[in-house]
């Protein structure tokens, strides 16, 4: 995948700061952290989105994710907890168009979060919206 | 599990609004939602955090989350972008001890995303936290 910078690491054209690297999956440090040991889990296969990642790769995002958690709060980053955040699209945040798992450490007063407040949902509403997303997930899986 | 609500959801003893449910992987509308459409999506097996999750269920997570964020796209909700977010631990904004993976889909100006702003940060520091968070990866599997 020609212009993927992830890509680009897992060929090893460009620099990184791995910290696991197998068969199927690459975890290195981001660049621009949000807090300190913030790291990026990858698939090695070049996908765009959640739609093109085969779901076997995803699987494996999270297994490293959930490793990589671990080993942050026993490593010198001594997370004191975790957030995984993920972006699918632009308008969702994604920058880098090769999916990527953000596994960032947190620890009390980091300043990290989401952003946004929680809405009160009527049940009705909510049935009619899981009726909606139920079909669709049917539709796509038999 | 006694008095942990989505182990009740699961039980069928509490009310939710169901997309998906397999024998190992329920997902149901958030009660709370940051943006409309947000779900949750839950391992059956009671697990407070990363560390206790089961990796196999945690892979079955990412999949159906994939699936859901698809859904989303094509339902009612009609999501142009997705966000995954996971909480592991107080610090990290957990609220519920058993683990779930929040599906939260966006539109343009939804409000929605991340607080805090990432740093540079130094290829040396990176290297530094590499190779520490390397080694406690490497002794947790060998």
């Amino acid at each position: 995948m020609s212009h993927c910078v992830f890509c680009a690491i897992i060929a090893g054209h460009a620099e990184s700061s791995v910290v696991h690297d197998d068969a199927h999956t690459i975890a290195f440090m981001d660049i621009r952290p949000f807090t300190r040991g913030h790291l990026l889990v990858v698939p090695k296969t070049h996908a765009a989105n959640l739609a093109e990642l085969d779901p076997a790769d995803g699987g494996r995002l999270f297994q490293v994710g959930q490793r990589a958690a671990v080993a942050l709060r026993d490593s010198a980053v001594a997370a004191e907890g975790i957030n995984f955040f993920l972006a699918d699209g632009v308008v969702a945040g994604q920058e880098v168009f090769h999916v990527h798992l953000h596994v960032v450490p947190r620890k009390a007063g980091d300043g990290f979060g989401l952003r946004g407040r929680p809405a009160s949902s009527s049940r009705p509403a909510l049935d009619t919206l899981a009726g909606s997303i139920r079909e669709r997930l049917g539709a796509h899986h038999g």
